[in-house]
């Protein structure tokens, strides 16, 4: 057993152009250390955000824990969501995420991630 | 760009003699499907647990979003974890998660995760 943070405190700040007002606490290890899903939480201040962006990571899953924001796939076309409500983006895909009130979320990122499909 | 849900109505209560007080919102489909990971938000009401068990679905990652509880590894020993706090258990290592005041937590699980070390 080993024991890990991820509150703020434990949190870094990214030095990537792609990521405005947000915090990084990692789950687990980068993939180079051989870890084949990487899991961190995102913290976005309020005007915060994810720059529209062609990822190379394989397939993505992100998880809105608290607040809310926008986010937009493939068209470019900008959606609202919330806390309890997340989405996934397949291999390659362009998108975006905003908050203008802040959020936290969870981001998995894998190869071949897929993702859980509610009942309607 | 697909959207799911996992707030406490997207959730079930799983039929597990191992599990009492919990239910389950998946994130994504499970292992069975071909998804490499599986990552599940868990609702542990008051008094809530998952009992000690040998798992044998590989490495396991738990992190408590909101709430407290108690969890243990291979010796057995209660320890307190609360929201910011995770926890890795190595593969097949012997675990359990008990609550009394209830908490909500992401449980990962995969073949190899390695776990994020914090700086001390």
């Amino acid at each position: 057993m080993e024991r890990l943070r991820f509150s703020a405190d434990a949190a870094f700040t990214p030095r990537d152009p792609l990521l405005d007002g947000i915090t990084i606490a990692p789950l687990t290890a980068p993939f180079e250390s051989g870890c084949p899903v990487q899991a961190a939480i995102f913290r976005v201040a309020p005007g915060g955000r994810i720059a529209r962006h062609r990822p190379n990571n394989g397939t993505q899953i992100l998880a809105v824990l608290e607040g809310s924001g926008q986010i937009s796939g493939a068209d470019g076309e900008l959606h609202p969501i919330t806390a309890g409500e997340a989405v996934f983006w397949s291999e390659g895909e362009e998108h975006e995420m905003q908050s203008e009130t802040g959020l936290t979320a969870l981001i998995l990122e894998a190869e071949e991630l897929r993702p859980w499909r509610n009942r309607p």
